[in-house]
């Protein structure tokens, strides 16, 4: 139950940071729509195909599309009379990919998968929207933009840690509490405090 | 049956838009007839994935990828010898997003989903092959490109059109011609009259 | 069983590519095993879910994610240290296309589908993992940048191989190792000796 809603709050998130995405360019209001529910569905979207879990979760149950329709609305309306708090897109996304990095897990673990699928599957239903909505808006996905940091890594983190606090007795819905926390906390101290992974640069290669 | 037939021309047309669009770029043959095949199949793909129906209609049924093959070796052979008349493409892509459009939503019914998957699907189905054709090519996708107008607007207008008329009674399959006319009808108005729904910019956030 | 080795070897040579590619931006460690999973996993995945294949190869036989995580490691611990040699990212990916074109098609063709299809799923199955490659590191994708040459078209050529070579009496396995080889060895010959088909260019259309 409280997943449930929090799962509607994630999607709400998602599309809230691709209303402010496409926003930000000169798109017409239905534009700005679409973007946003292809952001909000996209990563619960993935995880379904990949498990074959259908109806689609969206198709199963359409309160998530008017959620969408209407967290977006709310962020054009309230964009176009002021300009949002700074980093807005920024809090959005790592909410939201806090919240899908999370049920991607949860659901591959109801499916019995192992732990390494459970922290993939998680890591890509996280992903997946944000990378779709800026590959949309043709701009460097924010997951691998240089300087853009502990983006995957928060997911891992997350995950990883919903998966070893049920391992140690944690029921679920704490665990994924937990999990949610750490996903959204890693990010958004790595925005705030410019954490960073040591690079992984390779020697250059000759350009293609 | 009509329905059929307009289905191998949606495929059709949409594999002479990307074949057009792959000719601009300095590409061999076989990448173009590659991309015009991609952008062919895109959307009903995706269509297919999302409601799990299996086997994917161009598996089912191979007279597609003949068509889509023969579309676009006539799209190439045509435009070596002459420019093609101008907007072609953009004519092209208006006649598929029509085409698909409505088979999108057309089976999205057959599956007994309510209206506002029926209008969800109808729109993804017409829209993804536009957008995997731009993204593959590097180009800002076409749907939402600024300026560009009334794309996935005109999509949304036809498959509720559809929807609507059969709710008053209209049989299906003139249900479904008016519903390709308001997607073409739209879409090429918006384009020689350069219509525009009113712009949703949400006001500016820092860079990232 | 010598399948098996050459499906880890095609996953580990398209995880090196997407390390490499990855490596090169500064990117750090998990972004860069994130997108190495992603092109590694994205080509048969793509396969599986075409020809409604559950569970997916990775989430049934977790070997290939180990495989992958272990080869991007590698690929950016060799990478730090020293200049990968000049044109690594394309010899793997030439050896990613062959052995995932070839597995494509053999799985089209095991689940009893006609040539044409077995053809279409070997080449997508072949250039998808490549193409989300490019696209997340928001590069032109190497199939169809301009100056590259015969990559769908090498792929098309060994998968035809492989069908012809059966048709003639071929044991499967011989058959499968031919036309990797013919993938691979069309599409490094292109590299090095610039070979090229025709181009098909379209006569200049006004800019949208």
């Amino acid at each position: 139950m409280i997943l449930y809603a929090l799962s509607l709050i994630g999607v709400a998130v998602f599309a809230a940071s691709g209303a402010l995405a496409a926003g930000r360019k000169s798109f017409d209001w239905i534009g700005v729509l679409v973007i946003a529910v292809m952001t909000a569905i996209g990563g619960g979207t993935l995880r379904d195909l990949l498990l074959d879990r259908h109806a689609i979760f969206w198709i199963a149950d359409t309160t998530y599309l008017w959620v969408v329709v209407g967290a977006a609305v709310a962020t054009i309306l309230y964009g176009r009379r002021q300009s949002p708090p700074d980093r807005a897109l920024l809090v959005a996304d790592a909410l939201g990919l806090a919240f899908f990095t999370i049920s991607g897990a949860q659901i591959a673990e109801q499916h019995g998968h192992s732990g390494s699928i459970v922290i993939v599957m998680g890591t890509l239903t996280g992903v997946a929207g944000g990378v779709l909505r800026d590959v949309l808006c043709n701009e460097v996905p924010l997951l691998f933009g240089p300087g853009e940091t502990l983006y995957a890594t928060a997911a891992i983190a997350g995950a990883t840690t919903y998966l070893v606090l049920q391992t140690l007795g944690t029921p679920q819905t704490p665990a994924a509490l937990a999990g949610m926390v750490v996903v959204g906390g890693l990010r958004l101290a790595a925005i705030f405090w410019r954490l960073q992974l040591p690079s992984a640069r390779v020697q250059g290669d000759e350009p293609r």
